[in-house]
Parts: C-alpha cells; sequence; structure tokens
C-alpha cells in the first residue's frame, strides 16, 4: 500500500485561499477514506459490512456491530444521494443488502423493537445492550435506505422505531430494563436526547409530513439538551434536569457536549434563532472547548470533572477521533453562521491537530484512539463502535459548509 | 503528610534475608495502607465508608460503591480475626457499622436479593448492575462480619445470598437481566466462576458444615475455570467451555487469569493434588505472565489477544494495581508449595515493579490506574471499584507466606 501523506493547508493563508485548501484537503481524504471501506469492509456472502478491521484493512473480527453497520448504510446512502462523484453503482450495491440484512437481523424478537448489539455475520443475535443506540442508528439506515430507492418498507420502519425509541426514552423504558429496579437518581446521558434530536433532523430533512409528525419531539429534544447547561454542559442530569450527587453529576465529556451544540445550531439556523445561536456558540462550543482542550499535547480530553477531580473514566485523558471531527463540524458551522473569526481559528486548530495525529501516514482510514501525549493507543481502524460514519461525514459537511462559504465571497464580488 | 518512601530488599540477598526483608517490608505497607483508611474513609453518621478517595484522602464522591464497601468490610474483619495487630476497637468499630448498613440497605428490593452497584450515604439505591460482584462481595462481608462477632442473622445472609448466586449462574439468570434476550453465544466470563469459587473458599475456611454443603460447587468451580485453558486461559468461552467468535473470545485478561490459578493452587493445596499444582503453576501462572508482562516497561498489561491482533478494550494497555498484587500472592503461593525458584525470582521482578511504580511516595495508599509507561494515569487511591481490598489482601497473605517459608528454615535448623 502506498503512502497517504497529504499537505495541511498553511493557516497562515487567509480567508479565500485558507477555505479552498481546506475544502479540497477534506474532499481529497473523503474519498481516501470511503476507498478503505469499500476496500475492505464489505461481506459479499450474507450482506451488510463488518466493521473490525486492523490498522491495513485486515479482518479481525467476523461479528458484526450493528451501531458502526447502521452507521455505514446511513453514511453510503447519504453519500450516494448527495455528493455527485459518490453516485455509484459501488455504494448503492453495498447499502441495498447492508440494509436489507439490518431490516431482517437486527431485531431481536421481531416484531418487537429492541435491537441487538451484536450479531453473527449470517444475523444470529450475539450481544444485546441496554441502551437505544443500536436502535437509533437502524432508524438512521431505514430512513436514509429509503430515500435512495424508496422502498416504504424501509421508512415505515425508520417511523416504527423512532416512534418506539421516543416511548422508551417519554413513557417507558422497560423494555430497555433501564427501569427493572426502582432508582432515585434516575439520570438522563446527553447523548440520549442529542440522539433524538439526530433522527429528527434526519427524518426531516426535506420532508414536510416528518417535519409536522416531529415538530413537537424537536422541541423537546432542544429543551433536554439545553436543561443539561448548569455550571457548565453536564453528560449527566436528573429526569427532571437537576444535578446528580457525585462523580457522574460532574461529568464533562466536551465531544458530546460540543455534538450536542451542532445539533442545535442546525436547529437556530432552520428557525432563524439567532439568541439561541449565540448561547449554544457561547456554551456547547467554547465553553466544552476551553475546559476540554488539552493545552500541554492537543486534542480533545475524552473527560473532565466540573470540579477539577480526576475522572474516574480509565480513558478520561485518551484523545478519542469523534469528538475531534464533531468540533470541525461545529466550529465551522458556528463560524459560518456567525462570522465570528475567533471560530474559524479554534476549526484550523482542531483540523491541524486532527490531521496530523488520528490520520495514518501509511495506511488509510484513521487511528480512532491516541493516548493523552498522541501516541496511538489502538492502531485499529475500526471496531464495536468505530465505523464508517464520523470522520466522513465530518469531511462530507466541511467541504459542503467550505464550498458554501467560498460561494457567498463569489457572489459578492 | 510526610513522605512515605521505603526502601525495596535488595534482590541479590538470596533466601533467608531476603525473605526476612520482603516481611517486613508487606508489614509494614500494610500498617500504611490500612492507616490511610481508617483516617479517611469512615462515615461516622450513617456507618460504612466512602471509597472515592483522592491522592491525599479527599472525599470526591459521596455515593457509596457496594463493591468496594463490602471489600472494606471484609478486610477489616479478617485482618482483626487473624493478624494479632490488627485485633484493634477501631477496625471493629468500623466493621459494625459498615456490615449493618450492608445488611439494611444491599438489597434493592428485599427480600429479593439483588443488590444495588451505589447507594447514597444513607443508603437509596442509586445504579444497579447486571452482575454479580456487589451481591457476592456482600456475601463475603456478611460471612466475615459473623466470624467476628457471632451473630447469625449476618451467616444466614451470607449463605441466602451465596445460595442464590449459585443459582443465577447455574439455573435460571433472568433476575441479573442476563436472559431477557435469547442468545446464541452466552459467554461465561473467567471472573464468574473465580468469584464463586472464592466465595466457597471463605464460607467453607474452619467451617465443616459449609465444606460439606459446598465440596459439590467447590469441584464445579475448579472445572468450570479449568474449562477456560484452551490455547491460553481465555477470558470468555461458551457456556458449554468452547471458544467463541471473535475479538472477545481471543480476550486474555491476565490478571483475571493468574487471580483463578492462586484459587486452584488453594485447592490443590488443600487436596494434596500436586498434578493440578504443577498444571495450574505452568498454565494459570507462568503463561499469563510470559503473554501478559509488558518486557519494555514492565507490568501486566490488563487485556492481551490470543492472536496478537490489538485489544479492543481502550485500557488493554493499561497497568493495574489488582493483577499485581494477585500475581505476588500467586507467585509467592506458587514458589512455597513447589519449591521452583523461578517463581520467586518472579515474585521478585513483580514486587519491585509493583511497589516503585504503584505506592505513592507523598501520600499513603496505592495508585489504581497507570498508563503503560508505568505513569500515574488517575491519582485517585479510591473509586468505584478499587477499594481496601487489593494490596492489604496481597500484603496480608504474602506476610503470612513469607513467615512460614521463614519457619520453614529455621525449623530445618
Amino acid at each position: 500500500e502506498s503512502q497517504w501523506g497529504l499537505e495541511l493547508p498553511d493557516p497562515s493563508w487567509n480567508g479565500y485561499p485558507l477555505h479552498q485548501a481546506w475544502k479540497d484537503h477534506m474532499a481529497k481524504e473523503l474519498d481516501t477514506v470511503i476507498s478503505f471501506w469499500t476496500d475492505y469492509s464489505h461481506d459479499q456472502e450474507y450482506g451488510g459490512s463488518f466493521s473490525c478491521l486492523s490498522r491495513n484493512g485486515k479482518l479481525y473480527d467476523e461479528l458484526k456491530y450493528l451501531l458502526p453497520l447502521g452507521k455505514q448504510v446511513g453514511m453510503y446512502c447519504r453519500l450516494y444521494r448527495t455528493v455527485e462523484r459518490f453516485r455509484r453503482a459501488e455504494l448503492l450495491g453495498a447499502a441495498k443488502p447492508g440494509g436489507e440484512f439490518l431490516i431482517r437481523f437486527a431485531r431481536v424478537e421481531p416484531p418487537a423493537k429492541k435491537c441487538a448489539f451484536s450479531v453473527t455475520k449470517d444475523g444470529t443475535p450475539v450481544k444485546v445492550q441496554r441502551t437505544l443506540f443500536s436502535e437509533s442508528y437502524y432508524t438512521l439506515a431505514m430512513n436514509e435506505r429509503w430515500r435512495v430507492t424508496e422502498e416504504t418498507r424501509y421508512q415505515n420502519e425508520a417511523v416504527e422505531m423512532l416512534d418506539r425509541i421516543v416511548y422508551w426514552v417519554r413513557v417507558d423504558s422497560s423494555e430497555l430494563s433501564w427501569t427493572r429496579f426502582s432508582r432515585t437518581h434516575k439520570a438522563e446521558d446527553l447523548a440520549v436526547p442529542t440522539m433524538l434530536l439526530h433522527l429528527v433532523d434526519q427524518l426531516q430533512e426535506e420532508d414536510e409530513e416528518m417535519s409536522k409528525k416531529y415538530a413537537e419531539l424537536e422541541d423537546w429534544g432542544v429543551q433536554r439538551i439545553l436543561k443539561h447547561l448548569q455550571v457548565a454542559v453536564l453528560d449527566n442530569i436528573s429526569e427532571d434536569g437537576q444535578g446528580l450527587p457525585g462523580a457522574f453529576g460532574r461529568e464533562q465529556n466536551p465531544g458530546q457536549a460540543i455534538e450536542a451544540g451542532r445539533y442545535l445550531l442546525q436547529d437556530a439556523q432552520r428557525e432563524g434563532d439567532t439568541q439561541l445561536r449565540d448561547q449554544v456558540i457561547d456554551k456547547f462550543l467554547l465553553l466544552p472547548f476551553h475546559s476540554g482542550w488539552d493545552a500541554e499535547h492537543g486534542g480533545f480530553y475524552s473527560f473532565r470533572d466540573v470540579d477539577n477531580w480526576v475522572p474516574h473514566r480509565l480513558e478520561w485523558d485518551m484523545k478519542l477521533w469523534w469528538p475531534h471531527c464533531e468540533a470541525m463540524i461545529a466550529f465551522l458551522m458556528g463560524y459560518s453562521d456567525s462570522g465570528d473569526p475567533t471560530l474559524l481559528k479554534i476549526f484550523n486548530q482542531v483540523a491541524e491537530y486532527t490531521f496530523c495525529h488520528f490520520r495514518d501516514l501509511v495506511y488509510r482510514e484513521w487511528y480512532g484512539y491516541l493516548i493523552e501525549d498522541g501516541r496511538v493507543g489502538l492502531s485499529i481502524k475500526g471496531g464495536l463502535y468505530k465505523g464508517c460514519y464520523y470522520n466522513p461525514q465530518c469531511m462530507a459537511m466541511c467541504e459542503q459548509i467550505l464550498g458554501a462559504l467560498l460561494q457567498r465571497t463569489e457572489d459578492s464580488k
């Protein structure tokens, strides 16, 4: 395999040339990353794809993990639909049986909606988690799968599953085993309303019927996320929006806060709500950046404690790829929406760290897990959680936002 | 707080002087560690103790975590019972209300036996896990609590709980939510039969009735552990003793293998089974040592992959305190039982690494979590899992084994 070196844009270039350089860079790297997955991940035999790929694309686990599988089907469809150069038979040819595999095998005891966390390559369930994330990425995949071929059974599945997830979150979670035992401190993880807002965005996209159906849920998601803003954006709060005692209650997850902020920004954009936009930039982007960025080595910490105790998570000081992807999108989007040059500066800083540390110079795709000082902790390119998702999504969105910024400059000439 | 420097025994001293030096070292350090917990952890108001203590003993979380709480009550009682210099009112005075707190508040919905993972300081349940480890250390605490004051309600609780745990493991685990969903690859974690064998040992100790009652369970535990020995000691196998597909199936946990080996050694000792002893030393001590020890930086890795893929756990290359504690006990015990000097050499090597890296030279107690190169990853002295347990147990057992070795040398003079 050849070297995949790529020169980074020079941040001293300002405005137009810098935007153009980053846009080219994102596009080129997006192509490279997608080629890794099309070359190595597809299961020609049973459909769908494998996510457990080593540094050079070797399969190290034949189980199919539902989170990365749902993400990859969704990502292939979205690229096929929305990016001209990805409208290729290769992507559709993998996404179609991938969607079929999911609709047939993801649910543990169909017609019940609970999905597996992992299944064998031919679809027998292996593990089930007490969360709603397998189901969420299943929903995303189903909706995207419907958008590319308009087979209604996929959209029906997406809507039914989302409605079930909402029921678990807002009415009764016993199917997830969340409420099997009485608990006084029932916590809400920021990932949950963020995931719901993400799914609402997905289903509402250019769809008037769904926009109406999920308008109330959208408001609910925004309000739930905003409740996590206390002294800082806290990762866990009580169901009635209060702080929680102990280390869990003080936990900050900078990547999760910024990801939530990105969905809030999109909402503020749609609603033309500049007050929300400014609040989000201030509290969900800049605040987690300042508390979460490692001033010594660079990169986002995985966890911080709001009172500066040592976070109790073993991986607290590791640098993970996805918060960096979400931060690039969020800061570029914030800059595009507000024109604040501070946000562009931070985008450049995060992008430079990310491309210098997470990219592999020898083989394609990114590392996902670095230790504090930026060296590689796990050399895998995919695993139980990491698949073809966060970095291609980031590059596709950045390419698109940068394109729009360049167009604006052109138009104003 | 003063400095807690301590000179390490010189390994070039052989035999008697080295044993004596290590024995003195263990005794002194055991006293130091216990003084940390008696000074900082006790809850005078509601009884029991807190485990979330920072580097210098400050409380960073007022929730009570049931694993370290059960362990601490058990450890205090055992030291009080078995080590002359710990027969102090201070230890009993903390263990009694600690046991009372557990019997009143550990179970989530008494009389059902499922225990919480964490409770508020006054005993309201907060979190519940789908495992049996809270219940196991509860059992240990109840049995020890009974041994120091002979209040039968504690022993009744211990026996009832152990019987329930056995029911979950061997008959029906639905109360733990293990079998809520059908699974083809039901896995057995090596920690489960190891925990059961540990509890059997605990209840059988100098108790003929219990020795009889749990004789069959003891055999079962030994046989289940031995089934994990395949190409190496595998952390996860199927319920019928077969290897499992994927990364989980290839997972090795050197600390867990050595801990299991230590309980097998004790069993071989009791039964006078030298064939089992030799097999255990070879496969459960030396094999995990050779595959699990980091030849470059020293210390045990947390996880390894039997085919040398990168383990999928984020903390795979971290060095945790407890495997080092278990290894010191196991290799010293193996040496004492077999006379093989290789095992003594490894004990010295592990002990030297452990005392150089996990001990804090400024404040008392040990760090629990180092990064690969031996630097401190989390500076906490206690947390959700780490409490007053593995290192005092290690030092108390090593002190005792070394004492017996010295006595043997005296006797043979």
